[in-house]
């Protein structure tokens, strides 16, 4: 298909010809395995080149490159961050965990897996505008307390948390507390040095880099076991084999990006809530009107399936998602906008629209002008009428 | 460093310009995430990319397309192997596992997790040739017994077991069968229509594929627990986004492989072995003479320490390992070594070298006479001199 406009997920995924440039050298010449200082000097290069790449990202985050592993991608880094606090101190310090509602899939069913394992879970709760409710994870930490975690970014309608003040309550109460950054690294401020933070996911598929690399910060000193055996990379947190052109190529893809592109996405996704909102009535903004990531918009238009306006815009060479990313094969409601208080009708009549650096503000007006035409028409045919 | 000659494990990691090439419209044209028949027609094209990959991979195999997943690599399918088949198993049938002594990483260390969750795990003796003991297999297995695992060509010294003889003792008594086959997949025929197995691990970074990318077959019907919790791809048996250029990448890297390189990797490896027998006084080879992988020569020089060897290779622009290569940042011994019954000075003294499609005869010829120079060399100031 020509001119094809990805405002889904994929818009970021898109790899950068840069990135790709970088990882060459170590896939064609320096292809070695990271050694330690008795191994060949190639070993000890190829070592050199991931420590490298890891301390570009610890820096990002504002950390020391001992503080940063890297992983297979986002889902394995919240997957270690759960499961390895739960099996650091599970038996030492408690078996109690708070989550927020609206995490991705891989804290989620983390918790969830937790649960069957023998710990408890409380799910926090958002209010309309997907924002936890302070208070009440002030009230949920008991003693036997082990980890908070509650995203940075959310993965579907954008909402960004206070992470600072949700870290303060953690650590005044002597609670580890994780958040997840795989929506946010880059995009949105994120210094370990001004907030209280203990492990934070990051992943290079959201920020135009390679699939199959992740990160995860671990503060210096934070109880954490190996979830994932094999021999001792990593700080001995992590067993496989290096992925050195997925580190090497992480590294460069969270340089490539800027406060200026920020800006210009921000731009393009204001551009399609205040349109939206003008021209097409009964709609709603899915998220928080201001606190939000910049490449995020998230809408729903009443009367109408999200699903029949994913398939219409198909039709125009646009790309838009319902739900998330984790919801291929379901067509089950979104449990985040279930959260912020969306009945079944507004689950299904939700769309993302997500933008990254191939993307244009021309495509984002053509978007616009198409969802127009495609929301209307559907509306004369729908089945949902207003009532 | 000009001119250096790989003849380590990294020799197989070297990336093939025709993975990249495949891989390259998955970066930049159809980098959609894989969705269902319900997502819009870039996301179908990216699940059916996925889809074929998974078909071809599992055809090598002799298998169904539904039977092979993708995951992050090697040690992450062992872990699952292990790990999923014990969380499946462990409360229903029993908590007894078997494992060879001379596994890598991944399979040994899940083992020994286990082994603190409560369950039970054999490790099976092997001969001086590296092939474990087949009688002491059968009365190693008891009621409770959930699993076994044999790995199919040892990733040091080259042993190939007879996974044909233990799937049949493990079926014949209604137990699972994991054979790691990391380090023969594609170079050593691996049929699961023709051999009782379960579980077989495989990945694309020791096929000239990109890391970051392996699988597991699973048979139909087998009892296993996912143990990376996210979305629900992979059959929800495995959580976290699909790696669609890799999962690509390793089909093409895979169908790059013929008989034909096989045989001439094979003719490097002999020239290695008996050229190294011929020339060079008090050396000893490690692993079956026959019944080994194409790629693999492991060789203990006596009187001499393996890490001096390598080092001084690596001023010739030779790049040879001691030992696995998980012993990153480690001098420990060889424990494939020393359950072939190698004394430390043994296990001290190997040298692994490998082939891959990118080494030539003529780099063979060069190392062995490097090798002869320098053993001399070395030999001549040697503290372990011959008692």
């Amino acid at each position: 298909m020509e001119n094809v406009y990805y405002l889904d997920n994929a818009a970021a995924t898109r790899l950068d010809e840069q990135v790709l440039e970088v990882m060459k050298p170590l896939y064609f010449d320096r292809y070695s395995v990271a050694t330690s200082e008795f191994g060949y000097s190639l070993g000890v290069e190829a070592k050199e080149a991931l420590d490298d790449a890891r301390t570009r990202l610890a820096k990002a985050l504002g950390a020391n490159s001992q503080e940063f592993i890297f992983t297979s991608g986002s889902a394995e880094s919240s997957n270690l961050a759960l499961k390895g606090v739960a099996k650091a101190l599970g038996a030492k310090k408690g078996k109690h965990l708070i989550v927020s509602k609206i995490e991705d899939f891989p804290v989620l069913y983390s918790a969830r897996t937790l649960e069957k394992e023998g710990f408890t879970v409380d799910y926090l709760d958002v209010d309309g505008e997907g924002l936890v409710d302070l208070e009440k994870l002030q009230a949920l930490i008991k003693p036997e307390t082990i980890l908070v975690s509650v995203q940075h970014g959310n993965q579907e309608i954008g909402t960004l948390q206070d992470i600072n003040a949700i870290g303060k309550i953690c650590h005044d109460q002597g609670v580890l507390f994780h958040t997840d950054a795989t929506h946010t690294f880059m995009r949105v401020p994120l210094d370990v040095n001004a907030i209280a933070v203990d492990l934070i996911t990051v992943s290079a598929h959201t920020l135009h880099g390679p699939k199959g690399i992740g990160g995860l910060y671990v503060k210096k000193g934070t109880a954490l076991a190996k979830i994932m055996d094999g021999g001792f990379q990593e700080f001995d947190l992590r067993g496989g084999m290096d992925n050195i052109p997925g580190a090497v190529g992480f590294a460069k893809a969270a340089e490539l990006v800027t406060a200026d592109e920020n800006i210009r996405l921000a731009a393009m996704r204001d551009h399609i809530i205040t349109m939206v909102s003008e021209q097409i009535p009964d709609v709603i903004l899915n998220g928080h009107p201001r606190q939000r990531t910049p490449q995020n918009a998230n809408i729903t238009f009443h009367y109408v399936e999200g699903e029949s306006i994913t398939l219409h815009l198909d039709m125009y060479g646009i790309a838009v998602s319902t739900g998330s990313a984790c919801f291929s094969r379901s067509l089950e409601a979104s449990h985040v906008i279930a959260a912020i208080g969306g009945d079944h009708e507004r689950a299904h009549g939700s769309i993302r629209m997500t933008v990254g650096r191939f993307n244009t503000m021309e495509e984002v007006v053509f978007v616009v002008e198409t969802l127009k035409k495609v929301v209307e028409n559907l509306r004369k045919i729908s089945p949902l009428g207003k009532e």
